[in-house]
């Protein structure tokens, strides 16, 4: 997505050789119109399935999963990180791991919102080693939902993510495809 | 907004005499259609004033925040529930009070998404008794910010957020104001 691309290179803050900051536009100063953008172009990728409702997890994917859902006349469920030790009734539980903070973290989503047999996209900002992805998967699977695809705002391709989910047979459509950091500069893959 | 009212009339929750759950199409669950309603009716609401962003707090505010930003073409700042020990630097912080947890939390915003005399509308989803947007008002002083409005989705009016914020002058815009819960039934104020 040409437009996602050239915000990146514009706005984009290179930290180190695996971090790429978008605090600018993406996860905590959010620009709604290109955040809808981004849901069109999902709504766009995905016109082809059969998705029944949205999965992402709090908080970077609400933005782009809620206009995605906009676009495609469809619900969304973000998934919770649970903090408390007590578990609620009915709900399915996930583990996510954090490698940047080498911690495991649990997602939630009530049992009322995610039923056997439904099609459900995954919408989510990031796919880097692509834990939170395989929680959101791991979630549907308990529920007995189909996955329908993953949609990514920004994949860094040299990381695990991708090969994870191909793993399992899982559509991915990302909408910037990094290939590397390189000399401060954000490269981008050819497609 | 006659619309929201139904849909809380429909689909809410009344676990007790304080607390509505909203969990089918607000916080959890969420509805990107009444989304955009809810923005369009803020920006209707808030076309007078001349705000240059809006601020909101992870993770129920973003999705109605951000439809107000697309409908009145602002950036949105989420702010961050802060839960390491040490502080990034160059952030803003507000503690904010939890009634029904009884502790702290501090939310952030990076000092590069909030500037002096810039003005500024808050959007929340709840106003109850209004720890949450005094956070944001905490911090939006510290920045030397004006506020130029408060737009909640759903407020209860017997619990003391409204009168948390008359007292600072704010104007307060709400979509649904609950008066109370009487007979497993919402009873909303008569405006």
């Amino acid at each position: 997505m040409k437009i996602l691309e050239e915000r990146i290179k514009k706005d984009g803050l290179i930290l180190n050789d695996d971090i790429l900051k978008v605090d600018s536009f993406l996860n905590h100063q959010v620009d709604p119109t290109l955040m809808m953008q981004i849901g069109e172009e999902f709504a766009k990728l995905f016109a082809d399935t059969k998705a029944d409702r949205i999965l992402t997890v709090e908080s970077s994917g609400i933005a782009p999963a809620v206009m995605t859902g906009y676009a495609m006349k469809l619900p969304v469920v973000f998934a919770r990180k649970h903090k408390s030790l007590t578990l609620p009734d009915n709900v399915y539980t996930a583990d996510v791991y954090s490698f940047t903070k080498q911690v495991n973290n649990q997602i939630i989503i009530d049992k009322r919102f995610l039923h056997p047999d439904e099609n459900v996209l995954i919408i989510d900002d990031f796919l880097a080693n692509g834990q939170a992805v395989q929680g959101l998967l791991n979630i549907a699977k308990d529920a007995g939902a189909n996955i329908e695809g993953v949609g990514i705002v920004i994949e860094k391709t040299f990381q695990r993510g991708r090969k994870l989910l191909e793993e399992h047979n899982i559509r991915i459509e990302a909408l910037a495809r990094i290939a590397e950091f390189k000399n401060g500069e954000v490269i981008f893959t050819e497609d």
